[in-house]
């Protein structure tokens, strides 16, 4: 699905949100845990169908609420293919219902490379006559250091497939001014790599007017991020760092225009982990996952009005 | 492993290269790939059980000619969770032949995210009671654009697995210059990037005087990779772009110190696919691999002595 699908979709449920869907075992709800261990011990594929028990259910209690879930992949990764495996079972259930699925990834690589992770994760890979989809999501977070001939090939997969990617631009870390505020004469590093995305997108903008590549835009640095939302108006923002890293309603209304169009604003643990804060054993967590969604969606529409 | 123990290797196979093992279905031999595709099916299945058995039989023919081999994650990944499940074998099998293994990964994302994936590739995780290593790699190339703090972690996981990584520094693609030449001041971006594996590696050097960071430098700069080795004496590179990106054994030899020591150049398809190149059916595809390794091997100790 393009950007356009997902304004829509934003529009829709009036909620310009993702919820991170990034679980490493000990933030799963210990019935869940407790029940797959028993039936595939206490191992990686424990924990991984753990994880994707917890994630239909976030998904369940979140779909009407959310327009998009973002997995991470690390957190798959991390329980090894079969985490991938669930990976994949977790993309294709979010899509079956409807939500746009943004996989977190951050890759970037050259040429043939690219075009094997662009494979992997918007496209289909060719065995002898047949293509068959693979991870399949709508959308992927990318590293555009390597240059955009790097990035090339997953734009050709956004347009052959109505697709559409990030590029990282100025994320939300603290570290993030090391390369990326670097000035060169009057050039930001994270400006150059905004400016990439202009024009790898340009000529594909849909009736919203943004084209299928966006921008990675922390929330932590909010007048960056208002001087970016002005530069590229065609461009859409994914915002990390609302939340648990610092940064607030208030601070994410930059990244929108003023249609309140062109941004989606993530949490993951926040949503994720509520069921946590409520006092409770866990059995409860698709009403905390949903309260929480609701809460930060209502915070959010405190500063921006979605036309 | 650590880069000592690479550079042991190094020494003691006289051969200062790595082969990478990142096959895509057509390149692997019709004789194995119609055997795979004959048991599990014309599927994704059927085209990572054929990636297996090339994967091994490369490694056998090439484990006493060649150190380290280098799968590229996007190459299993296009082929899914069956993909990664045989990079895991890959990576395993490679280790048990004493291989050191790169895994070309070019990860990079924040705090506990970078987290998660050094867990998954180069240290254990954690399930209840019980830590179990998943990919389990020697070493890791990284992507460096969101800053040191979101490297670190893999530097933690590398002191206390004794590992080490690779930061992309100067890659060898055409346009790796947009970003990575970019000039603030007196500083170029990829030599900030540089500096930044002198600074993460800091007290780690080992008996050859190599830390735990090493750096990503492309055989197609080599002017840049000249000036790099001098300013980065004690930051091991990993050289790609020799062979088929236009890299010569000429132009490698400034990878290395005056010892010969510091450096490793890859070839991937030259040696994966030198079968294709003897007029035959491809059930030579091992004589092939070994011949084209030893001939990389020479054509760089032409240029480079290894003391």
């Amino acid at each position: 699905m393009s950007f356009d699908a997902l304004q829509e979709k934003i529009r829709a449920k009036k909620n310009p949100t993702v919820a991170g869907l990034d679980p490493k075992p000990e933030q799963i709800p210990p019935h869940i845990l407790k029940a797959s261990y028993e039936t595939y011990g206490e191992t990686l594929q424990g924990a991984a169908e753990a994880v994707w028990t917890f994630n239909q259910g976030l998904i369940d209690a979140l779909c009407d609420v959310v327009p998009a879930v973002k997995p991470q992949a690390a957190y798959y990764e991390r329980l090894g293919w079969r985490g991938l495996e669930v990976m994949e079972r977790t993309i294709a259930y979010a899509r079956e219902k409807d939500l746009f699925v943004i996989a977190d990834i951050k890759r970037g690589d050259i040429g043939s490379t690219a075009q094997a992770y662009a494979d992997a994760w918007l496209g289909e890979t060719r065995v002898g006559e047949a293509s068959h989809p693979v991870f399949n999501a709508d959308c992927v977070t990318l590293n555009g250091y390597m240059g955009s001939d790097t990035i090339e090939p997953f734009v050709e997969a956004c347009k052959a497939g109505d697709k559409c990617l990030f590029l990282l631009v100025k994320t939300s870390n603290p570290g993030s001014g090391e390369l990326q505020n670097m000035v060169a004469g009057d050039r930001l590093v994270y400006k150059v790599m905004g400016d990439m995305t202009a024009k790898l997108g340009k000529g594909t903008e849909g009736r919203y007017g943004f084209h299928l590549a966006g921008a990675v835009v922390g929330a932590t640095y909010p007048s960056d991020m208002r001087e970016l939302r002005r530069r590229l108006e065609h461009t859409f923002f994914l915002v990390p760092g609302y939340g648990a890293q610092g940064g607030t309603a208030e601070d994410v209304q930059y990244a929108f225009n003023k249609y309140g169009h062109g941004a989606i604003v993530n949490a993951s643990r926040s949503i994720m982990c509520a069921w946590q804060k409520t006092g409770r054993d866990g059995t409860d967590y698709q009403e905390a996952a949903r309260a929480a969604a609701v809460a930060m969606r209502d915070d959010i529409r405190k500063y921006v009005t979605i036309v």
